[in-house]
């Protein structure tokens, strides 16, 4: 029978008064159950999908350091209007990080062969020295693959994978992707061309632009010009794309996507259509870049839906089969497709640096941070 | 083979120079095919969704009668901001009307006897004196049913009847209706209470919550009261209604339907789920009384959808078989489930009376107009 470890593990708190609290707590793991590991962190990407629960809506003009330097904390207020949101979450100490990968130190009887071997991992709290989880949550790294080369290997390219498995199920023929130069929409183009799925880029820079068209991309739409419009109805047109993926969430840009795809629709239209076009448009928001609300001004007939995209619920529903088909594909091409870089290695202590939390909350595109608990 | 037949026919036209155009044209119909019918109108309802072919977007303290006593016109002025959306119509001299009922003046031969019947009709350009159409977009009235009974058995009926099979097709329990006491939303409550579908009615006023106590039902929320959130949540969490159809499309009401949804999904939550329930929430918007913006803040996860819901193409989804069923309730409940009250019945010319066209584009709920194009 193994040891219990201890280990540092950050924790995520807002109290009923308004206040985020983030802190470093030692946590002891009991040994592994029969079909558990216990791994080392060595590696866990601060993701968009992480930011809401490690900071929520907190003002970051707010930050405040505290604590001591071996258990530093870091404070800020929650504006009263944004705390109904949090109703759930009040006086809990929530651990954080939704994907990471290290080196596994225990191993339960069942999974002994795991013993020493690198491992990315899913399941949350993995901003942390040490995590204990279900071996079937782990995949085994390819040979000579670092802990920082699967760190991220479920969220953003098990999404980026999901986009084009969407199309497939719903009968779609090409796609757009907005904040297209990120992280995950780097993968979804390298996916594309792969598969020979048409793809509309939508980047709000030319230095975006610039990325993607390293990568090889086609469709480079920059929201930012001012031919914008006609640029993407005619990339939409020339397309057929009828679905698009948004990160960004609020403001006018779904709007803009679904007046190109209806545009691009009726150019071949002979006659008026009194109630839009008959062509299905869907966008799916699976990102909130931007905070505010989403405005559709529905000038684009009846035959459009907008939706909520969450991973965890399409896998389920794309079925066992199909989530190993797409998990073995991450894995075989893991330091190709699905590479991702940082712009830098932070410990678990730099989370809490007021300087650094501002960097990774702001969330700009091609920055990511990798945290190393055990640095 | 029987003489060709002339009457008048409501236009209405959209000039490249921002005017809108009502006017009657007198029309000379070829005798019907051997499948089709001849009817004189005599009644064809305002429907929502015949104001926007009918007006535009014309600004109403524009309107200008003209013409003469016979062959009057009635003019209005297109703000140039909407001119944009009108591209596809411009110049173009559309009838108007998607429904209405009248006798059967001429038959061919496959249908002769169909001649002398009172029918109601689905096709369009309903707004005049005599309509050809296909005999199979006609539905024979029951024994005793006037031509106003029959008028509106089309668009109202089988958009509520469609709520109820859109709910069932797609697993819900209960549902949510806005603007609940329009003559859609009466026939809705008459089809929920004899099928047993809990139905969650918003209205805006104390005299349309008393509409719908008359006929019976049971969840009636007022949206001007001051506790309309708390009232909707409690109603949604009493029937498990997750699906919502929306009337009025723009502004907050489709985001209140959906926080209170979450909120109802939520009440019995025992942790915290940072993405949101899981309960998939779906609201449809079919109609436009405000043509605003709808605003989402997107506060209620990620499992929800709003879309654009169109009488047609849910009919064709369904299949002729379907379809056929929900006609066949409609002819047998036409003067109870299915009938439609009118504020007042007036001819083609009183259309394009500045006063009348004031009245009945308010699309206050509760009154709808008549018109008897042979009166």
């Amino acid at each position: 029978m193994p040891d219990s470890l201890t280990g540092l593990e950050l924790r995520s708190t807002v109290s009923s008064d308004g206040k985020l609290t983030l802190s470093l707590e030692p946590v002891t793991l009991t040994p592994p159950g029969p079909d558990e590991v216990v791994v080392r962190v060595e590696a866990a990407p601060i993701n968009p999908s992480d930011l809401g629960l490690l900071l929520g809506p907190a003002d970051m003009a707010t930050l405040e350091p505290g604590g001591t330097a071996d258990r530093p904390t870091l404070t800020a207020a929650i504006p009263q209007a944004r705390l109904g949101m949090m109703k759930a979450r009040l006086d809990q100490s929530l651990p954080v990080g939704n994907e990471g990968a290290g080196t596994v130190v225990q191993a339960g009887e069942n999974v002994a062969g795991l013993l020493g071997k690198k491992v990315g991992m899913i399941g949350g709290a993995m901003y942390a020295q040490y995590r204990k989880i279900a071996a079937r949550d782990c995949i085994p790294l390819p040979e000579g693959a670092s802990a920082a080369d699967g760190a991220s290997m479920f969220v953003n390219p098990l999404t980026a994978l999901s986009m084009v498995e969407t199309l497939r199920m719903e009968g779609h023929k090409a796609l757009v992707h907005t904040a297209a130069a990120s992280n995950l929409g780097q993968m979804l183009n390298r996916i594309c061309i792969a598969d020979g799925v048409p793809l509309v880029n939508i980047v709000r820079s030319e230095a975006q632009a610039a990325i993607l068209r390293d990568i090889g991309a086609q469709y480079i739409i920059d929201s930012s010009a001012e031919d914008f419009r006609e640029k993407l109805t005619d990339a939409i047109a020339e397309t057929g794309a009828t679905l698009a993926f948004d990160a960004i969430g609020g403001g006018r840009l779904v709007n803009a996507i679904l007046h190109a795809m209806e545009a691009a629709a009726n150019r071949n239209a002979t006659e008026y259509s009194r109630y839009g076009s008959s062509t299905f448009k869907q966008v799916y928001i699976y990102g909130a870049l931007d905070l505010g609300p989403t405005e559709l001004d529905r000038g684009y007939g009846f035959a459009w839906s907008v939706s909520g995209f969450l991973l965890t619920p399409f896998l389920i529903k794309l079925g066992m089969e199909g989530a190993l088909r797409l998990r073995a594909r991450v894995a075989a091409e893991l330091t190709t497709t699905f590479a991702s870089h940082y712009t830098a290695t932070i410990s678990l202590a730099d989370v809490l640096d007021p300087a650094v939390a501002a960097a990774y909350a702001k969330k700009a595109t091609g920055e990511k941070y990798l945290i190393d608990p055990n640095r």
